[in-house]
């Protein structure tokens, strides 16, 4: 599945490439492509079209696709001058910092437009999937609350705490578990729980890496969350109250998986990607 | 034609500020698509539809919409701090110089996902034309050689002029011809030419107006390709030559458009558009 993943990125930027790309736009997409993120998104969306049968591999590879590439798109725009400044993501420059804020604004726009034209491409061979696809997709990132409206959030006096985190992290998740079965052909409602619980836990799990570890174990700058004032499950419910919070949302996120031939198969996967989420520290501690 | 793309822009705004979107990206966003846009590549779009028989009208209104929406996009990230720094743009502040950097750069995301997803709605009227609508506006505006290539250009240290003006104006004309045409059912290739011949007049109109107006006639700042050292047509040519490039390339425009029912309206419409672009003072001397 990782592998597919790859796979489909790999085919879409060298596509795009074809021809004449500026070669600095090119270098800065890659960069912000390629750097070593976990593909948790693309994996989900991908093991869901196979738990609902998987008719249109090369639909549901595309919606794996368009997901990273929006998910990426974001962290290089997000890591800016003008919002978080950070010089690092996953220990490597951010795209910022190695290209300049122009590079990093274009190669944000560059993935966007492209998540869309890979969708496009896709669905020739079923076009039906499009309308219902393209919307999905779109509801995840941009207005009124995708992850573009999310970031927006940051900039207003006041945020809903609740709205802010469902749209920065939640809205993303809900579009790859949906976008999954919609590219297998299947009624996409019964996933959004699935999107809506692990988005949850991995805000969770977000905030408490922030909380917990260093610059180096996170790859970027931490403790952002305190130092710039943004709403944190760890102040609200400290340490130990956020770990179990996250622990309870896993096993939300588990049991909402709809019955279907790989209910098990997923259940597993979600349990698995789920040890993970939380920093060491806290599951030595509390285990 | 022109309340046709009024009413579309308004209404995917309007859709896409239901439920709770934040109140300065919403602002952001309707301050970068309505400020007073001439609306010339949407309009354009929905002339060629109408020349094709326009037989889905919202899904020709959802192109023209679409077109607009990246070329606002495009215009709120170019006037950012780290491309132009303009603080005006049509005789009103930028995007950034109201709202600042962060919603400029956000605005000009969401109108992106926003131009995809109109697609999309519009779209499920007539699935079978959505794979080459989308690949069609996507080739206009993302990698390797559409607006956004075009911008990343500047980034370079060499820019072959060719390519660069071709990607930063003339591929979304090509868009906006040829989407029109798709839309509206009928084959795009005859339609490529006329979007390639308005970009090129529009790019030379585009360095007269730099060149010969002043801020307050052009409504942003004046003189920019000569400050910031881009290439110009007026650089190359001189004043005159440029103009006279200018009328050749508005003649071959009009001889480009392919025998149909509304050829000649279509003429007359892209004759009248050209004479609003040269600069007066140029047109009193030169006639």
């Amino acid at each position: 599945m990782a592998q597919r993943v790859e796979i489909a990125l790999e085919a879409a930027v060298a596509r795009a490439e074809f021809g004449a790309a500026p070669p600095l736009l090119s270098a800065a997409v890659r960069h912000a492509l390629f750097s070593g993120g976990a593909r948790v998104r693309p994996q989900l969306a991908l093991a869901i079209a196979g738990a609902c049968g998987d008719d249109q591999p090369a639909l549901a590879d595309a919606a794996a696709a368009a997901i990273e590439m929006l998910h990426c798109a974001s962290l290089a725009h997000d890591d800016l001058p003008c919002f978080d400044n950070a010089a690092t993501r996953r220990g490597r420059p951010s795209v910022h910092a190695l290209y300049g804020a122009p590079l990093a604004v274009l190669a944000g726009d560059a993935l966007i437009v492209m998540a869309f034209e890979v969708l496009g491409r896709a669905g020739a061979a079923a076009p039906a999937r499009l309308p219902p696809l393209l919307a999905t997709v779109a509801r995840g990132v941009g207005m009124p609350s995708g992850i573009v409206a999310g970031q927006a959030w940051e900039s207003e006096p006041v945020a809903p705490v609740e709205a802010y985190h469902s749209a920065k992290t939640g809205a993303l998740f809900v579009a790859a578990t949906m976008s999954g079965a919609i590219a297998a052909g299947a009624d996409p409602a019964p996933w959004r729980r699935l999107g809506e619980k692990l988005g949850s836990a991995y805000q969770v799990a977000d905030d408490l890496a922030d909380a917990v570890l260093t610059e180096a174990d996170l790859g970027k700058p931490a403790g952002q969350d305190a130092a710039l004032g943004r709403p944190s499950v760890v102040t609200e419910l400290g340490l130990q109250g956020a770990y179990q919070r996250l622990k309870s949302l896993v096993g939300e996120a588990v049991d909402s998986i709809p019955a279907c031939d790989g209910a098990q198969v997923l259940r597993d996967l979600v349990q698995l990607q789920a040890t993970r989420l939380a920093p060491k520290s806290l599951t030595r501690s509390a285990a």
